[in-house]
């Protein structure tokens, strides 16, 4: 066991630049939602651009930035205090503590460490269920990061508009299900949406997921990518899946 | 030439019913726009089902829906004499004044004809362009047609939340660039999205069009549908396009 490494906790590899991440063996671990949003946001990300990962969770999309471009300041934000030190542990154990800094805390009040209008991308794997909707998990680590208990898309939309300076990116991924909200909260927020990709589970299916790009008083007009396959007809991942995760 | 052909008129199969439909030689006839809407709403359509279609053109949509379903009342509304006068002999010369009446009016003024939440559907194929975005066409009924000068986003919803009953449905197709416009304009006016489907002109491009599903009154959840692709990587129709044109 690596010695940054707990009992309850596995260590796995990300598949780019040798990264490593810990992740409860129970519980909290990253999911592809995650990768595919790191993936879409990686464009936009280059050596001196200043990212906010907001419910960093394991750190995951910090790393993967880091393994995917040059970027050497991305600050990761988690409310939970033990899932940031687990995260923080996993930015050590990689030795990245110059490019990417782990903070504890809440968005909703996000204190010193954030000035307004100083940012240039912010990314968020928000929770996706509404905070009445569904069934809240026994786990409360769980539950925080599924549901909108201590983030909702009002409060990321609130953090990203203060901190973003103009013509600055919030990468978000969502509910498809979502679409009319998050158009409509963001747009009143002034981050208009400038490019949307829709993840389909698979063909023939509605789709799941969907990535937003959304840019802080940026004009409208919006371009809608290609459809994301993430499993073919006959249940495999699709070589654009697969391309993303050996790239990253 | 049909009795009730005019010298600059073609006469056309619609391909469903031996319908046939008039058109300008020049200038103004349907789009393929027209018959992905008709058979994106026709699901929503049945015999009693009342449907006023806005900016009716030709009269496309109407005659698609009655050869497609057993619709048995539906208006078209026209706001160009001339155009609303061919769209009226396309219905006589398919004998379906008893199905359809087409009306010439303006639906920011629809008058005595139109009954405040009386509708149970509405199908619009708007005009796309913003009135100061693009060149208007020289010719004015293109323009009119094309440009959002007589019709705009805010004409359509004002109308269709007038005059549709509670849970009776708006159907739009749209420019996939103004989906943000679109979601939060309808849900403004109490026109929820319940679904979208986005239209590819191949696959690898971005989606080029929208087709909209909302209902009044409806509780926010939008399903997204699986991609509509027009024609395939060699610059055929798909089989989708083939199987709505055949069918209809």
């Amino acid at each position: 066991m690596h010695p940054l490494q707990q009992p309850d906790e596995t260590l796995e590899e990300l598949g780019v630049a040798d990264y490593r991440v810990l992740q409860k063996a129970k519980g909290f671990r990253f999911s592809i939602d995650a990768v595919l949003l790191a993936h879409f946001a990686a464009a936009a990300v280059h050596k001196r651009t200043r990212v906010i990962d907001l419910g960093t969770g394991t750190g995951v999309i910090p790393l993967l930035l880091c393994g995917h471009t040059s970027v050497d300041s991305v600050i990761g934000l988690e409310i939970q205090p033990e899932i940031a030190d687990m995260a923080g542990r996993s930015v050590a154990l990689n030795s990245l503590e110059d490019r990417i800094r782990i903070i504890t805390g809440d968005l909703r009040s996000p204190g010193k460490d954030f000035h307004s209008s100083s940012c240039d991308v912010i990314t968020c794997n928000p929770p996706y269920m509404p905070p009445n909707r569904g069934m809240a998990s026994p786990e409360h680590s769980m539950a925080v990061a599924r549901h909108e208990i201590t983030c909702t898309l009002d409060d990321v939309s609130r953090f990203a508009e203060v901190m973003l300076k103009d013509r600055g990116k919030l990468f978000m991924i969502h509910r498809a299900d979502r679409i009319v909200d998050i158009a409509s909260k963001l747009r009143s927020r002034h981050l208009e949406p400038k490019r949307l990709r829709f993840v389909y589970p698979k063909p023939g299916k509605p789709a799941n997921l969907i990535l937003v790009e959304a840019m802080k008083k940026g004009q409208p007009h919006c371009s809608v990518d290609p459809p994301l396959y993430v499993y073919d007809q006959n249940g495999n991942y699709t070589e654009e899946i697969n391309a993303i995760y050996n790239k990253e």
